[in-house]
């Protein structure tokens, strides 16, 4: 096995997930990630803890399988929350063999599913979780790389020093915690400003997010105000959407269009009333992803990108007594600021195309 | 994809466990598997039930490589336990990509998992279960068979009239129940007599296991006296064991030998008390699985042979007042009785030869 296997396991395991003895663990992966899987339980029975593995993620033939089957009305299966109820470390490994597997599975089916596992959702957000990448050939093809390239890329990007990441990322955070208005202008179209005001930044340094690299806090749901092009493709559900356009007004998503499968962006704002809202303002700052591969868990860490996600904020990202948005969707869209854009703080500029302040 | 794959899981969702709308639904499978998982996610969103892909049983790398890592002491993972409290319906899937892949566990290890499992498997047992094979081409290696050649005798097996064979065992039933001694021989060596005495005898066609074909109850534990060569080989844990020999005293196991891996038998034996006394007594009576495949699954089904399996007794096997054998393990051991071999019940020969009375 490629010894940067075990490498990557060693990182979620004691950086990301702090697993100690006793603990219950879930791994959820494709059968492609199996050496990831392998490299986890030698470190999970090092360690002491318990696992299971089980194969819940979209992207699986059977998953798209049972939701074409099904009737788009969905209880939430109690076993499946009981699960995670008594789990307190949970690891989800992406990696296909088709990442266009759920394409032609009814959005409206995927969303009634999404709704109805929303209670499991929440349960997991409140483990120590993990979300990482194992490098199958399906996402190579997916980045337009070899599938060694790509090995390559999500290892450098994977196993690397995180305690210089977390300092690197300070700085943005301490210019963030205690602010109130951020500003972000990209291009003719971009130009939206909202309120974190009482909302922590969060440094994510490869805890719950592996690769890490972007700080993120939660926007006040009624504060978006303006335009927003986000000119980078996203995959959801097995699709490319390209050049969402929303326009904010008190918050809420007044108009949308999309260049390809609108009809997809439209069944996400339409999943419920928080999915017309932004739940996360992340911006990127890992230099070490040097270039778009088509994978928000990557292309939003970027140094020169930020994210906006409508749907659901996450816990830590809400300060005591601000209101938390809830949806049982969390869609993160990028805008590329290599070029004529601009991040503002309080009125001042904090990055100009893709460059911070303290970068200079 | 083979349309006896889709016949298979119809089988097991429709014959084996009755699945039901809202049903929790749990689907222990190696990926080799994943033709029948997918099919088997068809039938459930059709019916409407909850499914969840684990892959927990023996057989994986990545189990192996847990147990070969961890210290042999186990607790209980309350996780996985709460998962299968919730669960309405067990189907767990044989099939593997190397059926020695944990030939280099420590014996020790795994009965200590075991044993940390056991109310998992408890739980498990009350459940609507089934267990099944996929005909992958390691299981096909290990029966000595082509790959096509054995998906023929799985498929065959598995997708018949099980109505059919239910009535053709239910002559053994009514001989069986309310039976008090059995006495079964073989050549030389074998001859033993246990009490059956208020222990139903339970019809197998094709619900927990699948294929079905033999009917079976429990013995008195402390009843069995006499010795046993249980000429055909088993495997346990990736290994081969043959001509297991066991002499028996007041219902316990005296002494015991092997002709191959004699101290893993010894491992077995050591599990616990309940694993030196007989949980059951069956009798193979499909005729349709007419060579063995070193696959208990099946071989225990042939109609001239008959098994034992030492440790825990099933639920349904001990009658009301009568005592149930508890055990860690339940490890099934198989009598050729094609030659030179009788049943015996209450003194009067019910099989001969391999040749059943109602059959001649």
């Amino acid at each position: 096995m490629d010894p940067r296997i075990r490498e990557h396991a060693e990182v979620i395991a004691t950086h990301s997930v702090d697993l100690q003895p006793g603990d219950n663990v879930v791994v959820d992966a494709h059968p492609v990630a199996e050496d990831l899987v392998v490299a986890l339980h030698e470190v999970i029975g090092d360690i002491g803890a318990n696992p299971i593995t089980v194969s819940q993620r979209t992207g699986k033939r059977a998953q798209r399988a049972y939701l074409r089957a099904a009737e788009p009305e969905f209880d939430t299966p109690s076993h499946e929350l009981a699960l995670i109820e008594e789990t307190d470390v949970y690891i989800a490994i992406r990696g296909s063999d088709n990442v266009t597997q759920t394409s032609d599975v009814d959005p409206e089916t995927t969303a009634a599913y999404s709704q109805a596992h929303q209670p499991i959702l929440e349960e997991r957000l409140s483990t120590r979780w993990c979300l990482t990448q194992f490098p199958a050939p399906a996402n190579a093809q997916l980045a337009e790389m070899s599938t060694e390239g790509y090995e390559n890329f999500v290892w450098d990007a994977v196993n690397k020093d995180w305690e210089a990441q977390r300092a690197h990322q300070q700085h943005m955070v301490e210019i963030m915690d205690g602010a109130d208005e951020i500003r972000i202008t990209s291009g003719e179209t971009t130009d939206v400003r909202m309120s974190i005001s009482g909302n922590p930044t969060i440094n994510d340094h490869g805890e719950h997010n592996l690769p890490g690299g972007e700080v993120f806090t939660a926007p006040q749901p009624d504060s978006v105000e303006g335009e927003v092009l986000f000119d980078m493709p996203l995959y959801h559900q097995g699709r490319e959407i390209t050049d969402v356009y929303l326009e904010f007004e008190d918050g809420e998503v007044l108009t949308h269009s999309a260049g390809k499968n609108e009809d997809l962006l439209t069944e996400v704002l339409n999943t419920d009333d928080g999915a017309r809202r932004l739940g996360e303002l992340g911006i990127g700052m890992n230099r070490d992803i040097d270039h778009f591969t088509y994978n928000m868990l990557f292309d939003e860490k970027m140094g020169d990108t930020v994210h906006m996600a409508v749907g659901r904020a996450y816990d830590d990202t809400v300060g005591e007594g601000n209101e938390q948005n809830q949806s049982a969707v969390h869609v993160d869209m990028i805008v590329d600021m290599s070029e004529n854009s601009r991040i503002e703080v309080d009125g001042e500029v904090v990055q100009q195309d893709g460059t911070f302040v303290f970068e200079q």
